[in-house]
This record gives C-alpha cells, sequence and structure tokens, in this order.
C-alpha cells in the first residue's frame, strides 16, 4: 500500500477541479481508512463549484456518498458497523457522510430533531482539505471515529447504490414523511435523482398509482421504466393543465400524497393544488434559497386540510434503510441504467460540467 | 306549549335582522324539539349579515352553536344521544351544528377527512328559514333526525359552554393536530375566541409555556387570566420584535407548536418563523379568501424542517370533547366572565352590531 | 334474465349444503342485483359450517367475498361506488362484506373505531337467506342500498382479486397497523390467505426482509415464490429453534414488525418473543376464542417497550385500497396460481371438505 | 469547601446502610461536582436492598433522582445544560440517572429506542461507589462528562420535584404512550408514585375523567386530592367489580385509555378488560419479574381492536419536560404534601424500612 495519495481538490468558488497529492494519514483509534471504489457526483456538488453554499472551508475533497473497500483500521477496539459488528478490512461499506451529530443538544435529546443538530458537519461539503482525506473523490477516504458505517450486502451492486447516490436516503426520509398509504395516488414533482427515488419508493409503500410531473423527456422516460404510471412534461405544460391532468387521474381529486423534489419555489403552491384535501405535501426539494412563492392561506392551507411538512436532511437511519431496501429491491429497479458516465480523478472537471449541462443523467467518480 | 314561535331571522346579505313567527312545527320521526336557552354569536354571523360568505340560502335563523332543553321528541324509536343514550323531553343539550356528513363518500369512508365531506350542512349557516327551525336565534331548534346530540352534565353551566361557544371545538381540533407534548411552548396567533380556547388547550396537554400573540390589551389580558405565561400586542410591535421576543422566551429557538387562530394571510409566514425547527405549525384561522402570503420555500418549509397543519371544521368527537373537557376544568377558567352581554331576539341586531363594532368579547342570544 | 335463481344455502350448523331456488328479487331504490362471477371459500366458511361462530341467523348463502357483473340497478337517484362514480349495469364490482355501519355511534363517530360498530351486518355470514340473496354463493346477490361497491380496474384479473380473497383486506389492515418502515424485517406468523397477503404487502411497505414462519411445506414454498427471504416449518422446529433462526436473520434482535395470522393462541406470546425490543406486534389471527396463553408481562412486555395492536375487521377503505394495489401490483404476485379447484353452486360441499381438509390452497366458487 | 464527602453506602444485598468517608474528587474537564440538597427514595432503591435487582455493581450509594446545587465545574469547556446554556456555580439543577446512552448504536439511531440501547448505566443503581460519588444519598455528587443537566426554574420547590420524583418521568413516558385524547377517561391502575404522577399528568392531556384503581386509601385520597374523579379501593373489590365500576362510569364501554403502574402480573389482563375496544393500554409498571399472567388473545386483543404498549424507562426529554411541566403546574397539584418523612444521611436505613413498610408515601434524603 502506498504512501502518496491522489484526490480531487476544489480550491475555491469557480476554480477547476485539480488533483493534489496527500500523504497517507495515521489511523487514530476507532478510525478506518477506506479505498474508494467510487463516489457520486450530484447536484451539491454543482452547487459547490459555483460557491452557491455558505461555510464551505474551501478547499475541499467533493463526494459525499461514496463506497470503499475497508484498507485499514486504527488501533484499538474493534470498530462497529451500524448494526454492532465489527468491521475488517476488505469488507465494501458506505457511510453516513453526515459527521458529528452530538446526541447532546436539545435538538438531538429532546425534539430528536436530529437533521437539525447545529454540530453537524457532511464529508465532501463543510470539513476542509486541510483536515484530511474527507471527501469521496479520492483513492482513499479517512473515516474519522464515530463515523456511522453500513456494509453493503453481496447482493447489492455498488454500482446501483452510487446510481441511486444521496438522492435515496432524501427521497427515503420524505416518502417516510409522506405517511402513504396502500393505494394512494403519489404525485412527485421532478424527475432528478429525488425525484426517481421518491417514484420507486412510493411503490415500496404500496402507491396504487405513481404520477411524476418533470422533465426533460429522457428523464420522464427512466420514471416510467422506474414504475411511474403517468408523466407530465414541465416544459410542455402549463399549470392549469397540470393541475387538469392530475385530477383527471384521481377521480377529481387531487393525489394523496405529493413529494417536491424540483427546488423551484413556484412549485411549492402548485404542489398544494395538486394534493388532495386533507392529503400530505412534502417539501424536500428547496435546498437553496433561490426566492419567495406566493400562495392563499384559505384556499391552500386551511379550507384544503392540507398537512405540508419540509423535510430536510439524512441521518443514520435513512442510509442503513436505504441500503436494506436497495438490497431486497435492486433487481426490480434498474439503478445502474441511470449512470451514463464514470470519471476518474483526473476528470472530475469534465463530470462537473456535463453535470451541470445535464448531458448525463448519473455521473460517478471512479478513482 | 304554543303552537306559534318566534325567530330572529336574516332575509338576505345586508338586511337587518327581524322577528319573524313560525307555526310550531310536526316532528318526523327521529326528530326532536329544543327549547331555546342561549345561542352564540360568533365572528362567523357578521360574515353572515355581511353577505361575505358562499352558498349562504338567504333568508336563514342564525345561530350555530346553541343550548336548549329537549321539548318534543318524535315518534318511532328512541332517539339516541351520541353515547348511544335515549333522549328525554327535559335534557339539557347542545348538539353539532354541521348536519348531513354522510358516512358514504370517499372523503368519509377512505380518507376519514370528514370534515371534507361535500354533503355537510350547517345550522343556522347553509339552511334555509324556509326549510325549518333550523338555526338558534329562535325560541325553539328543529332538530332534524340524525342531528348529534350531547347532552351537557349537570356540572357544566349551560352559558360557560356558550362563552366558549364554537371557538372551544375549532380549538381542540387545531390542538389535536398541535400534537403538543408536555413542557412544550405553545405560541397562539389571536386572541379572539379560537385564540383563547387554544391558550387554554394548550395548557389541558401540558403545555410547559404559553404565549398569546393578538389583541387588543382587553383580551391579552382576558388570555393572562387563562393561564397564558406571556401576551405580544400585535399593534404595539413589530413582526422582528415578536421574532425576538418569541426566540427570547425560547432559548433562541421559538415555539415548539403555533396555533394560528387570526385570519390574516400576513400570519402565516409570520407564524412559521415564530415556529422552532421541526416544530408544528396548525393553521386554522384562515377561514374566509381575503387574499395570498408570500413565503420562502427553502427556509420557512425545507431547512425549518416544519410541520404545516391546515385545520378545516369541526366533526362530533370534536363537539362530544369539548363538552366533557369544559364539564372537568370549567372551574378552572372563567368561561363566564368572557360574555360581555345577553341579547333577546328583538336586539339581535344590536349583537350583530356589538360583536363587529368589538364592543363586547362574547355575546349570547337568549330568546 | 330469468326470474328464478340458484343459490347455495348453509341451512344449519352440522347440515350439508344444499343448492336452493328463488325468486329473482324486485328492487328497491338504491339496490343492485349483481349476476356473480365468483365467489371465495374460506376458513371462516368452514367455521360457519362446523356452528362455531356465535349470531348466525341460518339458513344463510354463505359466499362473503365475490366479485360480479351489474345486473340490475334500482329506479331513483344513481348508485355510486366509492369514488363516487355512477355505476351502470354490466361493470365488474367487487362490494365490503360488512353492510350497516352505522356512522352515527360513539365507536363511528368518536372513537373513529368502525369495525367495532355494533350495528355492523356481513354479508355471507350474518344476514339470513330468508332475508335474500345475501351471500355470494349464489347466481346472483342482492346489494342493498348502502353497501359501498368498488369497480375492478380492467388490469385486475376477477380471479386474481378473489384468489387472495377477504385474506387481503385483512392483512392490510393489519399491515398498516404494524406501521413498517423501509428496510424492516417483516416476520409473518402462519402461511395461510392471511399470512400470504401479509408477507406479499410488508414487501410493499419496503420491508428489507420478509421472514414466514407456518406450514405445510406447500405453503412455504407459495410464501417464498412472493418474495419471502426466508421460511420456518412450524412443524419441524421447537420455538427455541424458531427464536434463534430469527435472531440469527435479525442480528440478534428479533423481527422489527410481526403479523400474527395464525388462530393458536400460544402463537402471541411465541409472537412478541420473536420481536425485537421496541419493535410493532400486530395480532390479527385470534379471530375464534379457542382458550388462553400465559405472557411474562415483565418480559414481554414492560422491559422489551413491546406495542401490541390488536386487529379486528376491515373496512370500506381496507377493500378500496386492496383494489388498488392489486390492480398495480398483481403482475408481481402470482395470486391466480394459489386457486386450487373451482366449484360451481352443485359442489359447495366438496369446496368446504377439501378447505377443510387443506387439500386445496385457494377454492373459489363460480356459480 | 472540605475535602472529605460522606455519603450512604449500601455494601450488598442484605446489609445495613451505612455512611461512609470519600475524598472530594479532583474534576475531569467537562464534570460537574453537585452539593446534594435531597435525593428521592423509591421502591427501587428497596429493591436494591433486598438484592432483587440483576446487574447492580455493589457497594453502591443509593439515589437515582437529586437534586443539588453545583458546587465545582471541570475545567475546559463551557458545560452546558439540556437547553445548551453554560452552567454556573449555585444553580440548582437536577440531571438525567441514566448516563452512557451512546447515540451511536442500532437502537440509539436506526429505532430511535433509546430506553434500550444496551449501554445505559445508571446513577445510584448500576454504578459502583468505588468509581466515585454516583449517586444522591451524598453530600456531593460527582456528575461525570456528559450527564444530561436540567436546571430547576425557581418557580420550582425542589421538594416538589423530588416529591414526584421518578415516578414524574417515568409516568409521563407513559401518558405519553398513551395517547390520550381531550376528553377522554383515563384509568391508571395502581395509586403509588407512578400512577400518582399519571394522574396529574392525564388531566394535563385533558382527560375528562381519571379513575384509580389501588390503595390503600391514604394514597387513593392522596389521588383524589390531585383530582381523580373515582377511586376503586384494589383491596375491597373483586375483579368483577372493578370491571363493573369501570363500565358504569363509561356508558359500558371501559376506559379509553388505561395506564397500569402496579408491578402484579395479574394487573394486565384485568387492565385489557378495564379498557374499551380499540382503546390504548400502557403497561409501565411491571419492573420486574414476578411471575406470568394469562390472557384470552381473542377476546383480550383481537377481537377488543385493544393497542397495548410496553414502556421501559425514561430519557433526557421526559426528564427535561418533567420539569417544565412541574413549574407551570405545580400550584394546581399539592406535591410536597406527599412527603411523609425526611432522613439525613445518618438514617438512610430508617427510611428504607420505612419505605418497604409502606408507613410513609414519600421519603426524601436530605444530607
Amino acid at each position: 500500500m502506498g504512501t502518496v495519495i491522489s484526490a480531487a481538490v476544489l480550491s475555491a468558488p469557480g476554480a477547476s477541479m485539480e488533483v493534489q497529492r496527500f500523504q497517507r494519514p495515521q489511523l487514530e483509534p476507532g478510525a478506518i481508512l477506506l479505498k474508494t471504489l467510487g463516489s457520486e457526483v450530484c447536484g451539491t456538488d454543482v452547487h459547490l463549484a459555483k460557491g452557491q453554499l455558505a461555510g464551505v472551508p474551501y478547499p475541499i475533497i467533493p463526494g459525499h456518498v461514496s463506497v470503499g473497500v475497508i484498507d485499514e483500521i486504527g488501533d484499538g477496539d474493534p470498530v462497529l458497523d451500524v448494526d454492532g459488528r465489527p468491521l475488517a478490512p476488505g469488507q465494501v461499506v458506505t457511510f453516513l457522510d453526515v459527521y458529528g451529530t452530538c446526541g447532546r443538544c436539545w435538538y438531538c435529546t429532546v425534539a430528536h430533531a436530529t437533521t437539525r443538530c447545529p454540530s453537524r458537519l457532511v464529508y465532501g461539503v463543510t470539513l476542509s482539505a486541510h483536515e484530511g482525506l474527507l471527501g469521496g473523490w479520492s483513492e482513499y477516504i479517512y473515516l474519522r471515529p464515530g463515523v456511522h458505517i453500513v456494509p453493503l450486502p453481496p447482493e447489492l451492486d455498488w454500482r446501483a447504490f452510487l446510481a441511486a447516490g444521496c438522492g435515496m436516503p432524501t427521497a427515503l426520509h420524505a416518502v417516510s414523511l409522506g405517511d402513504v398509504q396502500f393505494g394512494d395516488t403519489v404525485l412527485v414533482q421532478g424527475a432528478g435523482p429525488v425525484g426517481l427515488s421518491a417514484a420507486v419508493l412510493a411503490q415500496l409503500r404500496g402507491a396504487g398509482q405513481v404520477i411524476v410531473v418533470g422533465g426533460p423527456e429522457v428523464r420522464l422516460s427512466a420514471a416510467r421504466r422506474f414504475g411511474a404510471d403517468a408523466t407530465i412534461d414541465i416544459a410542455a405544460t402549463t399549470e392549469q393543465e397540470r393541475l387538469a391532468a392530475v385530477r383527471e387521474l384521481t377521480h377529481g381529486r387531487g393525489a394523496d400524497v405529493t413529494i417536491e423534489a424540483t427546488g423551484v419555489p413556484a412549485a411549492v403552491p402548485e404542489g398544494m393544488r395538486l394534493t388532495r384535501d386533507a392529503g400530505r405535501y412534502v417539501v424536500v426539494g428547496q435546498y437553496t434559497d433561490v426566492g419567495d412563492a406566493s400562495l392563499n392561506p384559505h384556499l391552500d392551507l386551511n379550507q384544503k386540510h392540507l398537512d405540508v411538512r419540509g423535510c430536510w436532511g439524512s441521518d443514520v437511519g435513512h442510509v442503513y434503510r436505504s441500503v436494506q431496501v436497495m438490497a431486497k429491491y435492486s433487481e426490480q429497479f434498474p439503478w445502474t441504467e441511470l449512470i451514463s458516465a464514470e470519471y476518474d480523478l483526473a476528470h472530475t472537471q469534465d463530470a462537473l460540467d456535463d453535470v451541470a449541462a445535464q448531458r448525463v443523467v448519473k455521473a460517478l467518480i471512479v478513482p
């Protein structure tokens, strides 16, 4: 095993990706060094490259959802996976990108709202390359003591897991909040990674009908291959037409559950209206502040008796459960088809450009 | 028992109230004739007088929350109260103003969202005086077969019950949706009848702190007598000051649960911001359409991980439970103090004028 | 259309089934006459034949889950399906066997526990042949006004629907109560119709692993074809071995959710022990009183922090949702394979005998 | 401040309490030394003295619910209370007796069942006197880094807090699980500390009626002073009489919610029968294994559609919420009346004897 490690570094907002060399780290007790198999490229990485997120300690090594092989384990007590089993070199694992949830603050202990814990840091996003190999676009990833590690079962192809990527635990959180009942009509706004995963997971809650509103056609076509019963092209319809189409499919009522996964503020009032009275509406796609939206509190909330649930972040359980679900049902859903291209460390800038231009559905970094 | 019955009639939007005489009705099987003890005057009656509600079949006899003594019972099988006990002449009872929930439609049977059943009609609001004595501002009220009847226990003064009025089941529905946990800070926006009942009911969920934002001072003072720990005068503060004040009272977090009972669209985004991350926000006060409001989906919903719950209407359980709660706790809360004035049938116009001008806190019609 | 109708009648406990002839009934307004396509034979019918259920008004026409074609509709207002659409002759429909839920009693209106409404009657079980064609083992079925009717979508084969039979809405109710989370291990006790449906529905809640404990092997084999990851033969193992096997499959913890569908009292304490601490245990199989069971409240309930949920009966939503779910996912699950034999009206006794002797997995009556 | 500290030590099961002297400890960073104001004597301490609990590392300093004044704070970063505020010498605080919940295991992170975390240790119960001043019957208590600390607000008398004692967070957990709805009838089995707190908390969920079944009369009388509407003496009635009495009080239905707080196995099947169909039954009193109980799965669970919820342990939120609730409502409930006697460190054996003999309602150790 070599002593020099290559990683792709984003040194500042707007800078080009460059490969840098790091010394192989000494492991503290409880730490693990992972030899990277692959790491996801997601929309967040484009935001990072453009400097659209606050609080990012550039330079960083991007890549927050990754899979690797355990290469070395720090001395001391065994390091355990989430199920409490000791980990061993050679295992193929993923890990929760969120690091440092304190387990002690009021949000963690009283509100049980762990995704609002103020101590959270995120591999590949809010941990600096000065502090170590703390992102996935790297030959090796340094897992600090306390990182939550989940082995991938043999029946789950690591490429399939990365093809779903961070959209999967995000969607799993959102669909769980949506409280889907057997036979419900679930409408998904947005056909990106979160939307596609939501469309799949709706079926794994027994939805009777899944409708995806989004675009472009290549993504809507993927949604149909993943089991969506109907798709509506956002670019080819007016809001009024979409409302009419959804009503037509739902006996005039609207969707029982709607999952917003667009990032567009105007989608929120539209989503309320696409949902039936007394339905549930989960807002998970508004990751960044791109402005306000206007709604009618009487019609859209009160008289409608609507539940609206904002959904932020993922936690250990979401990643753990994503792995279990993908292991059992991945044959049913052709995740790996979504991978348009794989890039090595020398071409991570191309990956970012292709994702930003929507030239690819899913891109992986394979060091 | 006389054969001519006086009732106060609102013949058209904008018309003055006038007393009219009706023949005592023949009772069909399952019906009950109630001799009215009293009936509430509420904000809805002012809306009715001004013609601000759609679908009202004028002329109407107003009065949707009422108490009376059973005067006569139709032939046939015994008429049962909600508990299944046969009713008898002489009993003091109230009834659910909502009549005709079908129990068969999709909303009733599949969604279990009975307050969205399209068959609902409301005594004193959407039932015409041409059809009978179907409102409470009348010497007698005709309870059609199927009306849900709840006897008042002897320990519950009927004036106390009417002083709380329809604000009580409305607030009971809203506070139930708010999912208050022991020790939570509950913030109530609005100090009218719904807001005051919400402030009381928050304490009957074990709230650790109750904050009321509203006005005028006479209502805030009532809120404090009913147990509010802090009140904030909406007229004397800016939104920024209210936000700062609530944060100060909640370790910087905001309220765990907020109940909106204002009717003002701008209260909705403000209420979201007054609520803590991962808290619950119930919107119950937006009864009529008075315009839009603007919010930031990223900050106010998604990142905030906020639950927003629109709350529409009341049902049998809300009235039944209101009676049980008021019977046990009415000594603790001085409801009858809220009654500013009582009016006979000849003065119902004065009652409307006084309520519209906020010259009274609570007005009763006592025929 | 003829004026004489044949139906299979069970005249008394212990009697043999016999075909009797009935006059074609005059339809009252709101009623529907259904030409039967098929009707299920289930374990309840064996109980009925043996006189093991209380309150049965013999003679009865058995058959509580049935599918038919609308033959005639009573005069008057259109008759609506659960979605509110007018029904028309020629439509293929099923209906909720439970008739007469009152919608007015305390259980219906306050507790929202409609399956505990004391007014419920059941087609094929608690409605007498003296009152009409109120069971499915008949050429025609008389649907009284108010029966809840659900059309079968064209993509749902009526044989598949009957192959699942009343086990499907029963299991749907139970699995819903089980509150399955994505990736959970769901253990099903019992491999009969309810158990098989529960095993399927667990997957339609995103279970990560499904374990079925039961027998005989033909049923366990069906369970595996329907997606069970592991089966345990109840006849070939001790309780201790089953506990060890389940622990082995669940990192030592036990199942997250267990669904009891056996009818054997001793299964209940065993099921508690097969479930992990703080898991959910749904008891749905104990339909008749066949004795007591002993458990340890400290170990099995309190320290275990276990949720145990008794589950009784089905309601409109369960049947409606069953139809939606089977329409979307029936290709995935080979329901019709379960049908071992079909019997005409002259051979319903053979059907009962074969079901009682477990010579068949699923038997249908096809008049 | 002295360098020698006295504490009451239980050296082995069956031994008499004795006062021992300890050196004042050096504080590690994050630790706090508390000067004890008082500590509770509870039934668990009697179990400890008799050796009825497994896994106790004798010798121990008993006392798991305690209040003290912060005397000294370890060097380093500020130590924060549960709300995140820095703590300072002189503050009056309590703390969660459970220490060491790991926040990392599957139960903590995936199941969110923190009271089943296997790493939990308990002050005064499972921490040895060899390890330090880790129990409340001591002049000083050593709070290790990570102990969850909650300041008592000035309006909350520390004696009132200890009079409620560990019964309060235990009952708060149980009543929360009971999902009490406004106006519900709540029945409490047991009139000890957990039962009395449950009777109070039921009212702080808006129960319409509270019934306490237990004894002896001195405790039932306390229950009535704390707001119970009816009490039933367990010693003076048969199970059949108790069932009849509860049915009489509940329109023949049984309690909506029952909280078991007895420790007697036979109470569990009885409690199921005292609860209405589709009600909730929380089992919180079965702390130790004292044998089995027999029930009828058909009648008591399945047909009854009953929810049974085992409830184990308390967590940060339960103690935090107990403090908030007691601070707001302690004037309403006369907690300090429950204190029969206070004992200094030299008389802790007397305290144990008096509690074991039920000569006192509540005993405090005041060093």
